[in-house]
Protein backbone atom coordinates (compact mmCIF):
# COMPACT_ATOMS: atom_id res chain seq x y z
CA UNK A 1 0.00 0.00 0.00
CA UNK A 2 1.22 3.66 -1.03
CA UNK A 3 0.35 6.14 1.32
CA UNK A 4 0.86 10.15 0.97
CA UNK A 5 0.47 11.74 4.53
CA UNK A 6 0.26 15.80 2.98
CA UNK A 7 -2.18 18.88 3.70
CA UNK A 8 -4.33 19.92 0.55
CA UNK A 9 -3.26 23.41 0.42
CA UNK A 10 0.71 22.39 1.52
CA UNK A 11 2.81 23.64 -1.56
CA UNK A 12 5.19 20.17 -1.29
CA UNK A 13 2.60 17.66 -0.67
CA UNK A 14 0.72 19.12 -3.96
CA UNK A 15 4.22 18.59 -5.46
CA UNK A 16 4.41 15.22 -4.80
CA UNK A 17 0.36 14.54 -5.41
CA UNK A 18 1.31 15.67 -8.85
CA UNK A 19 4.53 13.75 -9.14
CA UNK A 20 2.76 10.43 -8.15
CA UNK A 21 0.01 11.38 -10.74
CA UNK A 22 2.85 12.34 -13.44
CA UNK A 23 4.54 8.38 -13.06
CA UNK A 24 0.92 6.80 -12.91
CA UNK A 25 1.32 5.89 -9.06
CA UNK A 26 -1.99 5.71 -7.46
CA UNK A 27 -1.35 6.51 -2.90
CA UNK A 28 -3.84 6.71 -0.53
CA UNK A 29 -3.74 10.19 0.85
CA UNK A 30 -4.00 10.92 4.59
CA UNK A 31 -4.50 14.27 6.02
CA UNK A 32 -2.06 15.37 8.52
CA UNK A 33 -1.99 18.72 10.61
CA UNK A 34 1.80 19.08 11.84
CA UNK A 35 0.52 21.08 14.77
CA UNK A 36 -1.69 18.60 16.10
CA UNK A 37 -0.24 15.67 15.89
CA UNK A 38 -1.84 14.05 19.06
CA UNK A 39 -1.97 10.48 18.33
CA UNK A 40 1.67 10.34 17.17
CA UNK A 41 0.73 8.93 13.68
CA UNK A 42 3.20 11.64 11.53
CA UNK A 43 5.79 11.26 14.44
CA UNK A 44 5.63 7.37 13.81
CA UNK A 45 6.42 8.04 10.01
CA UNK A 46 8.41 10.89 10.21
CA UNK A 47 10.11 11.53 13.43
CA UNK A 48 11.03 15.42 12.23
CA UNK A 49 6.63 15.74 12.24
CA UNK A 50 7.09 17.31 8.70
CA UNK A 51 4.76 16.76 5.65
CA UNK A 52 4.92 15.26 2.71
CA UNK A 53 5.63 11.54 4.08
CA UNK A 54 5.31 8.61 1.55
CA UNK A 55 4.90 5.21 2.72
CA UNK A 56 5.44 2.73 0.13
CA UNK A 57 6.35 -1.14 0.18
CA UNK A 58 5.56 -1.81 -3.42
CA UNK A 59 9.78 -2.11 -4.40
CA UNK A 60 10.38 -4.93 -1.95
CA UNK A 61 7.34 -5.64 0.29
CA UNK A 62 8.98 -3.69 3.00
CA UNK A 63 7.46 -1.10 4.05
CA UNK A 64 9.84 2.37 3.41
CA UNK A 65 8.79 5.50 5.06
CA UNK A 66 10.33 8.65 2.81
CA UNK A 67 10.64 12.19 3.81
CA UNK A 68 11.14 15.16 3.04
CA UNK A 69 10.22 15.99 -0.16
CA UNK A 70 13.13 15.78 -2.13
CA UNK A 71 13.97 12.21 -0.57
CA UNK A 72 10.44 11.41 -2.07
CA UNK A 73 11.32 12.42 -5.41
CA UNK A 74 14.51 10.97 -4.97
CA UNK A 75 12.87 7.27 -4.42
CA UNK A 76 10.42 7.80 -6.78
CA UNK A 77 13.24 8.16 -9.75
CA UNK A 78 15.08 5.02 -8.52
CA UNK A 79 12.22 2.68 -7.55
CA UNK A 80 10.27 3.94 -11.01
CA UNK A 81 10.92 4.50 -13.89
CA UNK A 82 8.23 5.57 -15.34
CA UNK A 83 8.26 8.81 -16.72
CA UNK A 84 11.45 10.18 -15.53
CA UNK A 85 11.26 13.64 -13.28
CA UNK A 86 15.19 14.56 -13.39
CA UNK A 87 16.95 14.92 -17.10
CA UNK A 88 18.88 12.13 -17.88
CA UNK A 89 22.11 14.21 -17.93
CA UNK A 90 24.39 15.79 -15.13
CA UNK A 91 23.57 19.02 -15.70
CA UNK A 92 20.30 18.41 -16.32
CA UNK A 93 19.84 16.92 -13.35
CA UNK A 94 21.65 19.74 -11.46
CA UNK A 95 19.30 22.46 -12.76
CA UNK A 96 16.51 20.78 -12.16
CA UNK A 97 17.39 20.18 -8.23
CA UNK A 98 18.85 23.38 -8.18
CA UNK A 99 15.35 25.02 -8.89
CA UNK A 100 13.53 21.98 -7.26
CA UNK A 101 15.72 23.45 -3.89
CA UNK A 102 15.12 26.80 -4.82
CA UNK A 103 10.55 26.24 -4.96
CA UNK A 104 10.90 23.59 -2.01
CA UNK A 105 13.05 26.09 0.07
CA UNK A 106 13.94 29.55 -0.70
CA UNK A 107 10.58 30.56 -2.36
CA UNK A 108 8.63 29.06 0.99
CA UNK A 109 11.33 30.96 3.11
CA UNK A 110 10.42 34.39 0.86
CA UNK A 111 6.87 34.28 0.35
CA UNK A 112 5.09 31.34 1.53
CA UNK A 113 5.97 31.14 5.49
CA UNK A 114 4.12 35.16 5.35
CA UNK A 115 1.41 34.60 2.84
CA UNK A 116 -0.30 31.14 3.48
CA UNK A 117 0.71 29.92 6.88
CA UNK A 118 -0.81 33.79 7.54
CA UNK A 119 -3.76 33.02 5.46
CA UNK A 120 -4.55 29.45 5.70
CA UNK A 121 -2.77 27.44 8.49
CA UNK A 122 -3.67 30.58 11.13
CA UNK A 123 -7.60 30.00 10.17
CA UNK A 124 -7.01 26.16 10.26
CA UNK A 125 -5.27 26.32 13.79
CA UNK A 126 -7.79 29.20 15.14
CA UNK A 127 -4.91 31.39 15.73
CA UNK A 128 -6.39 34.72 15.20
CA UNK A 129 -6.04 36.94 12.03
CA UNK A 130 -3.22 37.11 9.79
CA UNK A 131 -0.25 40.03 10.22
CA UNK A 132 -0.24 42.41 6.92
CA UNK A 133 3.17 43.10 7.46
CA UNK A 134 4.06 39.40 7.10
CA UNK A 135 1.42 39.62 4.17
CA UNK A 136 3.18 42.51 2.39
CA UNK A 137 6.63 41.00 2.98
CA UNK A 138 5.59 38.06 1.56
CA UNK A 139 3.53 39.34 -1.72
CA UNK A 140 6.75 41.92 -2.18
CA UNK A 141 9.27 38.63 -2.53
CA UNK A 142 6.42 37.20 -4.60
CA UNK A 143 7.12 39.49 -7.29
CA UNK A 144 10.63 39.03 -7.44
CA UNK A 145 10.00 35.41 -7.64
CA UNK A 146 7.70 35.99 -10.59
CA UNK A 147 10.24 37.76 -12.49
CA UNK A 148 13.00 35.69 -11.92
CA UNK A 149 10.66 32.80 -13.41
CA UNK A 150 9.62 34.94 -16.27
CA UNK A 151 13.20 35.33 -16.91
CA UNK A 152 13.51 31.46 -16.94
CA UNK A 153 10.24 31.04 -18.99
CA UNK A 154 12.09 33.24 -22.35
CA UNK A 155 14.85 30.79 -22.52
CA UNK A 156 13.14 27.53 -21.60
CA UNK A 157 10.03 25.99 -22.25
CA UNK A 158 9.89 24.41 -18.91
CA UNK A 159 11.81 25.65 -15.71
CA UNK A 160 14.99 23.68 -16.14
CA UNK A 161 15.00 22.73 -19.42
CA UNK A 162 13.08 21.92 -22.93
CA UNK A 163 11.38 19.01 -20.80
CA UNK A 164 9.22 18.94 -17.82
CA UNK A 165 11.24 17.95 -14.25
CA UNK A 166 9.95 18.03 -10.86
CA UNK A 167 11.29 21.48 -10.80
CA UNK A 168 8.41 22.76 -13.06
CA UNK A 169 6.14 20.25 -10.48
CA UNK A 170 7.68 21.85 -7.26
CA UNK A 171 6.65 25.69 -8.82
CA UNK A 172 3.06 24.31 -9.23
CA UNK A 173 2.91 23.42 -5.81
CA UNK A 174 4.15 26.79 -4.58
CA UNK A 175 1.58 28.85 -7.53
CA UNK A 176 -1.28 26.75 -7.22
CA UNK A 177 -1.23 27.14 -3.40
CA UNK A 178 -1.19 31.07 -3.39
CA UNK A 179 -3.34 31.16 -6.34
CA UNK A 180 -6.36 29.35 -3.95
CA UNK A 181 -5.72 32.64 -1.78
CA UNK A 182 -5.89 34.68 -5.31
CA UNK A 183 -2.63 35.95 -4.70
CA UNK A 184 -0.60 35.96 -7.86
CA UNK A 185 -0.73 38.86 -10.58
CA UNK A 186 -0.66 36.88 -13.63
CA UNK A 187 -1.32 39.24 -16.35
CA UNK A 188 1.38 41.30 -14.86
CA UNK A 189 3.67 38.22 -15.42
CA UNK A 190 2.02 36.67 -19.08
CA UNK A 191 5.08 33.80 -19.80
CA UNK A 192 4.59 32.00 -16.33
CA UNK A 193 0.90 32.64 -16.91
CA UNK A 194 1.52 30.56 -20.12
CA UNK A 195 3.81 28.05 -18.60
CA UNK A 196 1.18 27.51 -15.41
CA UNK A 197 -2.03 26.94 -18.29
CA UNK A 198 0.12 24.38 -19.49
CA UNK A 199 0.47 22.60 -16.18
CA UNK A 200 -3.20 23.27 -15.52
CA UNK A 201 -4.48 21.42 -18.76
CA UNK A 202 -2.16 18.17 -17.58
CA UNK A 203 -4.56 15.37 -15.99
CA UNK A 204 -2.00 15.15 -12.67
CA UNK A 205 -2.99 18.94 -11.34
CA UNK A 206 -6.52 17.94 -11.72
CA UNK A 207 -7.40 16.14 -8.07
CA UNK A 208 -5.06 19.22 -7.03
CA UNK A 209 -7.54 21.81 -8.04
CA UNK A 210 -10.40 20.35 -6.73
CA UNK A 211 -9.46 20.38 -3.02
CA UNK A 212 -11.50 23.34 -1.47
CA UNK A 213 -11.38 24.61 2.40
CA UNK A 214 -14.64 25.07 4.39
CA UNK A 215 -15.76 28.43 4.30
CA UNK A 216 -12.50 29.67 1.94
CA UNK A 217 -13.74 29.71 -1.64
CA UNK A 218 -11.28 30.05 -4.30
CA UNK A 219 -11.38 32.79 -6.91
CA UNK A 220 -13.25 31.59 -10.13
CA UNK A 221 -10.66 31.32 -12.45
CA UNK A 222 -8.37 28.89 -10.35
CA UNK A 223 -9.07 25.65 -11.71
CA UNK A 224 -9.54 27.09 -14.93
CA UNK A 225 -6.89 25.88 -17.69
CA UNK A 226 -7.90 28.63 -19.59
CA UNK A 227 -7.72 31.43 -17.17
CA UNK B 1 38.88 21.72 -12.42
CA UNK B 2 36.82 20.87 -9.84
CA UNK B 3 36.31 24.07 -7.34
CA UNK B 4 34.28 24.09 -4.04
CA UNK B 5 32.57 27.39 -2.83
CA UNK B 6 32.37 27.38 1.17
CA UNK B 7 32.96 28.72 4.58
CA UNK B 8 35.47 27.11 6.83
CA UNK B 9 32.61 26.68 9.65
CA UNK B 10 29.52 26.05 7.96
CA UNK B 11 28.14 23.14 8.35
CA UNK B 12 26.96 22.05 5.19
CA UNK B 13 30.52 23.23 3.34
CA UNK B 14 32.39 20.73 5.34
CA UNK B 15 29.78 17.85 4.70
CA UNK B 16 30.44 18.33 0.99
CA UNK B 17 34.46 18.94 1.76
CA UNK B 18 34.74 15.65 3.97
CA UNK B 19 32.24 13.66 1.05
CA UNK B 20 34.58 15.15 -1.32
CA UNK B 21 37.71 13.75 0.94
CA UNK B 22 35.40 10.19 1.17
CA UNK B 23 35.69 9.66 -2.42
CA UNK B 24 39.18 10.87 -3.15
CA UNK B 25 38.23 13.42 -5.34
CA UNK B 26 40.73 16.87 -4.91
CA UNK B 27 39.12 20.20 -4.88
CA UNK B 28 39.85 23.44 -5.16
CA UNK B 29 38.51 25.55 -2.17
CA UNK B 30 36.92 29.01 -2.71
CA UNK B 31 35.92 30.49 0.70
CA UNK B 32 33.04 32.96 0.11
CA UNK B 33 30.89 35.05 2.51
CA UNK B 34 27.57 35.07 0.83
CA UNK B 35 26.79 38.11 2.93
CA UNK B 36 28.80 40.26 0.70
CA UNK B 37 29.03 38.88 -2.82
CA UNK B 38 30.15 42.26 -4.28
CA UNK B 39 32.15 41.15 -7.40
CA UNK B 40 28.82 38.57 -7.85
CA UNK B 41 31.02 35.46 -8.13
CA UNK B 42 28.87 33.57 -5.59
CA UNK B 43 25.30 34.46 -7.29
CA UNK B 44 27.35 33.79 -10.87
CA UNK B 45 27.06 29.87 -9.87
CA UNK B 46 24.42 30.08 -7.59
CA UNK B 47 21.51 32.48 -7.98
CA UNK B 48 20.40 31.63 -4.62
CA UNK B 49 23.72 32.95 -2.96
CA UNK B 50 23.84 29.87 -0.37
CA UNK B 51 26.97 28.21 0.22
CA UNK B 52 28.27 25.78 -0.49
CA UNK B 53 28.18 25.34 -4.44
CA UNK B 54 30.38 22.75 -6.12
CA UNK B 55 31.56 23.22 -10.18
CA UNK B 56 32.93 19.99 -11.71
CA UNK B 57 33.88 19.58 -15.46
CA UNK B 58 34.61 15.97 -15.04
CA UNK B 59 32.12 14.14 -15.83
CA UNK B 60 31.68 15.35 -19.31
CA UNK B 61 34.01 18.49 -19.91
CA UNK B 62 31.19 20.15 -19.96
CA UNK B 63 31.12 22.87 -16.01
CA UNK B 64 28.29 22.32 -14.20
CA UNK B 65 27.36 23.79 -11.11
CA UNK B 66 25.08 22.11 -8.49
CA UNK B 67 23.73 23.68 -5.31
CA UNK B 68 22.58 23.31 -2.61
CA UNK B 69 24.46 20.39 -0.49
CA UNK B 70 21.39 17.72 -1.18
CA UNK B 71 21.83 18.13 -4.88
CA UNK B 72 25.93 17.92 -5.03
CA UNK B 73 25.34 14.51 -2.60
CA UNK B 74 23.22 13.24 -5.45
CA UNK B 75 25.61 14.35 -7.79
CA UNK B 76 28.62 13.19 -6.47
CA UNK B 77 26.65 9.58 -5.89
CA UNK B 78 26.00 9.55 -9.79
CA UNK B 79 29.19 10.70 -11.25
CA UNK B 80 31.69 8.94 -8.85
CA UNK B 81 30.40 5.33 -7.92
CA UNK B 82 34.16 5.46 -6.00
CA UNK B 83 32.74 4.79 -2.25
CA UNK B 84 29.61 4.95 -2.19
CA UNK B 85 27.56 7.61 0.59
CA UNK B 86 24.34 6.10 0.16
CA UNK B 87 23.45 2.65 1.20
CA UNK B 88 22.42 0.08 -2.29
CA UNK B 89 18.74 -0.42 -0.67
CA UNK B 90 15.38 1.55 -1.05
CA UNK B 91 14.89 1.87 2.56
CA UNK B 92 18.65 2.36 3.72
CA UNK B 93 18.62 5.24 1.14
CA UNK B 94 15.75 6.77 2.44
CA UNK B 95 16.87 6.48 6.11
CA UNK B 96 20.23 8.19 5.04
CA UNK B 97 18.32 10.77 3.17
CA UNK B 98 16.23 11.79 5.83
CA UNK B 99 18.54 11.93 8.19
CA UNK B 100 21.20 14.00 5.78
CA UNK B 101 17.98 16.60 5.77
CA UNK B 102 17.31 16.28 9.59
CA UNK B 103 20.71 17.34 10.50
CA UNK B 104 21.60 19.84 7.05
CA UNK B 105 17.62 21.20 8.26
CA UNK B 106 16.22 20.83 11.07
CA UNK B 107 19.33 20.74 13.24
CA UNK B 108 20.85 23.83 11.74
CA UNK B 109 17.08 25.28 11.81
CA UNK B 110 16.91 24.38 15.67
CA UNK B 111 20.61 24.91 17.04
CA UNK B 112 23.04 26.09 14.24
CA UNK B 113 21.05 29.24 13.29
CA UNK B 114 20.69 30.09 16.99
CA UNK B 115 24.71 29.36 17.83
CA UNK B 116 26.98 29.35 15.18
CA UNK B 117 25.05 32.28 13.49
CA UNK B 118 25.54 34.58 16.97
CA UNK B 119 28.82 33.17 17.88
CA UNK B 120 30.82 33.10 14.46
CA UNK B 121 28.78 34.92 11.44
CA UNK B 122 28.01 38.09 13.41
CA UNK B 123 31.93 38.48 14.28
CA UNK B 124 32.49 37.90 10.86
CA UNK B 125 30.43 40.51 9.63
CA UNK B 126 31.53 42.70 12.68
CA UNK B 127 27.52 42.89 13.36
CA UNK B 128 27.30 43.76 16.87
CA UNK B 129 27.34 41.19 20.11
CA UNK B 130 25.92 37.53 20.25
CA UNK B 131 22.25 37.58 21.65
CA UNK B 132 22.25 35.48 24.85
CA UNK B 133 18.93 34.46 24.69
CA UNK B 134 19.47 32.86 21.03
CA UNK B 135 22.30 31.23 22.61
CA UNK B 136 20.36 29.50 24.94
CA UNK B 137 18.00 28.58 23.03
CA UNK B 138 20.64 26.69 20.72
CA UNK B 139 22.11 25.03 23.99
CA UNK B 140 18.85 23.58 24.71
CA UNK B 141 18.13 22.40 21.24
CA UNK B 142 21.73 20.79 20.77
CA UNK B 143 20.73 18.86 23.91
CA UNK B 144 17.06 17.41 22.75
CA UNK B 145 19.10 16.32 19.01
CA UNK B 146 21.92 14.90 21.32
CA UNK B 147 19.82 12.62 22.94
CA UNK B 148 17.90 11.92 19.48
CA UNK B 149 21.52 10.93 18.08
CA UNK B 150 22.23 9.13 21.09
CA UNK B 151 19.18 7.10 20.64
CA UNK B 152 19.83 6.10 16.67
CA UNK B 153 23.30 5.39 17.71
CA UNK B 154 22.26 2.69 20.93
CA UNK B 155 20.95 0.71 17.81
CA UNK B 156 23.08 1.16 14.97
CA UNK B 157 27.17 1.56 14.56
CA UNK B 158 26.85 4.47 12.16
CA UNK B 159 23.71 7.15 11.73
CA UNK B 160 21.80 5.35 9.08
CA UNK B 161 22.54 2.00 9.74
CA UNK B 162 25.59 -0.45 9.87
CA UNK B 163 27.59 1.76 7.36
CA UNK B 164 29.29 4.97 7.26
CA UNK B 165 26.58 7.35 4.99
CA UNK B 166 26.25 10.71 4.43
CA UNK B 167 24.21 11.18 7.36
CA UNK B 168 27.19 10.95 9.31
CA UNK B 169 29.17 13.40 7.35
CA UNK B 170 25.97 15.67 7.82
CA UNK B 171 25.98 15.05 11.58
CA UNK B 172 29.87 15.38 11.56
CA UNK B 173 29.41 18.95 9.54
CA UNK B 174 27.09 20.21 12.26
CA UNK B 175 28.79 18.90 15.07
CA UNK B 176 32.88 19.77 14.26
CA UNK B 177 31.40 23.36 13.35
CA UNK B 178 29.78 23.59 17.05
CA UNK B 179 32.76 21.70 19.01
CA UNK B 180 34.97 24.74 17.20
CA UNK B 181 33.33 26.96 19.56
CA UNK B 182 33.47 24.51 22.49
CA UNK B 183 29.37 23.85 22.67
CA UNK B 184 29.16 20.41 23.04
CA UNK B 185 28.82 18.37 26.03
CA UNK B 186 30.64 15.19 24.88
CA UNK B 187 30.97 13.72 28.50
CA UNK B 188 26.92 13.65 28.82
CA UNK B 189 26.37 11.81 25.12
CA UNK B 190 29.00 8.63 25.66
CA UNK B 191 27.56 7.06 22.69
CA UNK B 192 27.54 10.35 20.60
CA UNK B 193 31.39 11.20 21.67
CA UNK B 194 32.12 7.17 20.62
CA UNK B 195 31.02 7.54 17.31
CA UNK B 196 32.53 11.22 16.47
CA UNK B 197 35.89 10.15 18.06
CA UNK B 198 35.55 7.38 14.95
CA UNK B 199 34.92 9.84 12.69
CA UNK B 200 38.05 12.42 13.60
CA UNK B 201 40.44 9.36 12.94
CA UNK B 202 39.51 9.60 9.35
CA UNK B 203 41.66 11.33 7.29
CA UNK B 204 38.52 12.64 5.45
CA UNK B 205 38.03 14.81 8.45
CA UNK B 206 41.92 16.50 8.92
CA UNK B 207 42.01 19.75 6.96
CA UNK B 208 38.63 20.41 7.93
CA UNK B 209 39.47 20.05 11.56
CA UNK B 210 42.56 22.07 10.70
CA UNK B 211 40.48 24.74 9.88
CA UNK B 212 41.44 28.16 12.13
CA UNK B 213 39.50 31.38 12.73
CA UNK B 214 41.72 34.32 13.43
CA UNK B 215 41.34 35.75 16.79
CA UNK B 216 39.12 32.92 17.99
CA UNK B 217 40.92 29.49 18.95
CA UNK B 218 39.41 26.21 19.33
CA UNK B 219 39.64 24.04 22.83
CA UNK B 220 42.75 22.03 22.99
CA UNK B 221 40.32 18.97 22.50
CA UNK B 222 39.07 19.94 18.85
CA UNK B 223 41.60 18.21 16.86
CA UNK B 224 42.32 15.35 18.96
CA UNK B 225 40.29 11.85 17.92
CA UNK B 226 41.59 10.72 21.63
CA UNK B 227 39.52 13.21 23.36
Amino acid sequence: MRTLFHMPLDPASRMIRIALAEKGLPAQLIEMRPWSDEDGALAAVNPAGTIPVLTDDAPTGEEVSISPAFAIIEFLEEAYSSEPLLPSTSAGRAEARRLTAWFLDKFETDVSAHTLRERIDKRLMRRGQPDYERLKAGAEALSWHLDYTSWLLEQRYWLAGERMTVADLAAAGQLSALDYIDLVPWDKFPSVKDWYARLKSRPSLRPVLRDRIDGLPPPAHYDNPDF
